[in-house]
């Protein structure tokens, strides 16, 4: 399987870390092809960025179309997931659909880790749009400016641990997501040194997508994921345009 | 108030509709301004193309950007509507919320009337995401191929009628949204065959745009549409660089 | 437009402030009157104290049938609301109804701030009712004795403030409702000092009577809010009366 | 225990088919005392004629301070329960919230059976106020005009035994609810018919308030339901303000 | 009557708290005949360990199938009831939706006290199963390890009369839940102490059981509790064959 | 990895369907064993059914402690889930979770098509359990007698794809789950002809407890999955105890 893995950000340090998460975690006859997005900003936290990463991974996604099996959105809230879904005829994987799918068959009630106190709020639009806001324990996050999102499992090691407990004693979690693609590869660091399940996004991504290519479960031709009805269009770069093309014939 | 209303869809057609039915109900001193998607689909009906849409509102909100006390998202679904409210210090208004919350004051259970079946997944997702879909009754739609969404009121003006009947009948409607604004002005053509209240998108959305002007509710600086903070950024069109640059100061 | 305002609490002081506030925010060609309940209570509370109030707004709303074309009632909780609602055929609008579809526009989340703690246990039921529970941030309340409804807002100024914060820093509301006639118009005063849109019930009340007079909905013939069946009553006061043979011709 | 049971509607011959089943079901040591209210309509249908019934009921409850041990509201919707519930301190039952937590122990997913459509709105949002709006299966209807409420059971027998065995088979009802004093008794009639267990809303309300006084679980002096804060108060009739009396000690 | 009351645990020191409780409350022609379960462990505070109370309590239920007019699960958690309820043709009540159905009726908002922990994940998904949630305003525990379940009372009553004050004054509880057979017969000792009613499980239990049968409701023969299809089965117990046979019939 | 497949039903001629299907869609490193329950009934509808299943799963999981990776319940509606998931500290998937989880992924709303009625009200109850009814657009079922679950495939093909069409055109489902191990492998036969995504319950089960598997997110020794505290135990069988023993040291 070709597994197509896009950074909505425009940050290549945590292209990398993302990159390294993945080859660790996929299977021998998993293809990893990573891609960054070329405009956006260094670190989705809002709504407003993520209207930038929605395009700029629907741009890339449109460009390389046919050159992939599965595609992964490697940014914590999934930009531009459910419209993605619409326009590809293979499986397309969000980090947190797929760390709250993955999350959700190791206990009942989730926490997320997140580092930063405004990215919560998209966080929460998002488990409710996967229609789990009744399992969210508690978003608890990272209280302190980030600095390089490239080191923030280093410079926060400590912090994110004292979280997690945190949301383990006090707000009743049974199992914790470590949101954000900066935070790649930290779940496996302190799995040790947590006493329930940790999910990481990049990796449940890769699992995931993994599964349900190989359940081959058939592309939407009704219903709501359906291709866009063929209809006139203007302005639209080539990516854009071939996505909608492909599906509205 | 200098209201600028902007059509996420490309068709110069629909946008007339707009214009007119927002002149007809705007208060004395309020100066309407109109602008069209330069990029995107001749009518939104699917995710992938409200991600499109955002885009160009976006775009187009950020190149008038100081010229206009108040936004107007002219369609329904409301493309970029939570986003635009991070970067911008004016109200920003959205067709679908301003109908659904006009219609909440009208009835308990409210009922939509959509112009295509596909349509009909991103208006209840819209509604969802407003928390309000436990006051949904139903949305019902037009079975039929729309032909030119610039005449969709004339076409099926009968077909509409019986639609908005069966929501107050079977589906217990207490209250009806026309929606999409190809189905502007609609609302008043057939109040008088209706029974219940009926809510038109543009005009709701224009009226509850002066409402939340005259108030002067103040901007966020603090919550989740605060600006988003200061990052750096690549790639993004002047439009869109001055909406980041304008919040992230 | 005629607006009549009814203020359900006896407390005429608290009529004068929710009158200055109304005059100020309203359009120049509102024409304002104010009533006050002959029957009631100080400062509605409680469940039972709404019942009180609902029974003196039905009323005078009787009394004075046919001489306003919308009603707004004054009371936070929007004592008798509904019921009014199915009798009357003018917009008829309620202070939180209003002031929560208004900050339902300007912020995901919204906190409500009160003047006792007694009160939040209704107001909450109060946000259930209009389907926004899933949006409510918090009710944060003033804990200390009030002592005169008209002069609250002076008394506890930087109490309502330290509140507010509150409820923006821990509770993560995007805006906030100061709820209760007798905060009036402080949601002007404190704008310079909050973070987050502020909406104040008198004003958004006044406002969303307006967009809805403007929009002139239609009344409702059928559904839940058509006027009740005509049947034997009994022992009604005029102005009850009067409501309901207006309604059940 | 001295049982007081109000009928919120002046129609006598609905009190005379309340007591017959109270007194059926009711235990030896049970005194039951009727009151039929002195204002009101023949038969509530709407949150208007809710309101009527809630005043008439407070204002009997309030005459007769002290001379019962529990208090049953006897119409379906409850009015005025809430209400009571704060200035008295004997158990206060109603006959929709008594029928559904009496039908939540009989089956999973509830079906209520009413007497018109007019009224199904009203219970719908009855059953939304006691939380149990998840479990509702389905309310259906007679459809045709009731002639006297004192013989709907005669006069509509054999529909409604057609519209429980559609709540059963279409709605997937495990437990039904006949609701409306009108059908007091009829449960127990239709019993044999039906194949699901049926629950009425004045035994159950009897059984409800045997089992509350029972229990002695005590009054409530803190929370929402501890008297009202004692206040000025103004033109209210002397049952009512023997209530506010009561409880604002 | 006669009631069967189970305990699911095997601690024959809570089957006579339960049988005190019980014989304390029960009417003069109620019977009570306790049973306790035979395999399990001390006290269930877990899923698995429910999964085991079931069990034992199916078991127990079959083999004296016909000796009794009700069946009251003796263990918060209520293991067993639902599917008790489509084999048995008599009233089945569980302590924990007893209580809560008791409760609704004296509080909108409920709180919980329980003597663990761990027991409360459990506790929280039964009162979603009974589709309460919404109601529940927390759930309170003791979190010091418990020693002697049959002593609990007498061990922690400065703490659990503290619990239940925060239940109170911090969660906004208008009713409280003493949960856990172990603390059967506490409500009552509490009751002068506390400020709002108090629910006891066992005792609530007996009381509802008395009211379903007193109502006489009639058995389920469709609908999901009705007795499961007849069907091939292999090496079950002979009470639990009994269950499927009387059922299957 | 050493997968254990148990069957919860007796039927053995089911629980090879289940392996064939399992073997076809496994990794080549996946050991797959297979188990069948020595005690319950030929197919599991209903919640007594899987009291007794969840029962017999507990037995062989704990007869054959320490030799499995990862266990997958083999039965919709998936008995004993959340009970073992405390006390084993491998992964444990149940078909209906699994299924869920991964329907979630491809598409918004799900449809799920069930082999009888009876057993729709147990898997709504599962969908509810895992916090997704909101969205589950249906369960559609086949109305007639079964016969012989082995061949409930040939025996109604052309009635479950009619009920899969009914299901996307009438229900606005944008993924199928095809439910119950007698369906395994139906969604490969079905896929060329239906025209969304369709998930089958056993392939979903085994690529998530390989996903799982994979992941490594450790055990839980805090929270609502950690194993029951240890305390006295009675009457239970060897594999019971061994669970037991297992988590409570």
């Amino acid at each position: 399987m070709k597994l197509l893995i896009i950074n909505p950000n425009i940050s290549r340090g945590v292209t990398d870390l993302i990159e390294a998460e993945a080859r660790r975690v996929s299977a021998p006859d998993t293809r990893i092809e990573m891609a960054t997005a070329r405009s956006g900003v260094a670190y989705i936290e809002t709504r407003f960025e993520a209207l930038l990463g929605a395009h700029a991974v629907a741009t890339l996604a449109g460009e390389r179309l046919g050159h992939y099996d599965a595609l992964l959105i490697a940014a914590f809230g999934d930009p531009g997931l459910a419209a993605l879904k619409e326009v590809l005829d293979v499986p397309v994987v969000g980090m947190t659909e797929a760390a709250l799918m993955t999350a959700a068959q190791l206990g009942q009630r989730i926490a997320i880790i997140a580092i930063s106190r405004r990215i919560t709020a998209w966080y929460r639009e998002c488990v409710d749009r996967c229609g789990l806001l009744g399992r969210l324990a508690a978003i608890r996050y990272l209280d302190h400016p980030l600095g390089d999102p490239g080191t923030v499992q280093q410079d926060h090691a400590a912090r994110l641990l004292a979280l997690s407990r945190l949301a383990v004693e006090r707000d009743g979690a049974d199992v914790l997501i470590l949101a954000g693609a900066p935070l790649a590869g930290l779940a496996r660091g302190l799995k040790g040194q947590l006493k329930v399940p940790v999910v990481d996004g990049v990796s449940s991504g890769v699992c995931q997508a993994e599964a349900l290519f190989c359940l081959r479960a058939g592309a939407a031709l009704r219903g709501s994921f359906a291709p866009p009805p063929a209809k006139p269009h203007l302005g639209l770069a080539p990516g854009l345009r071939a996505l909608l093309d492909a599906g509205g014939s």
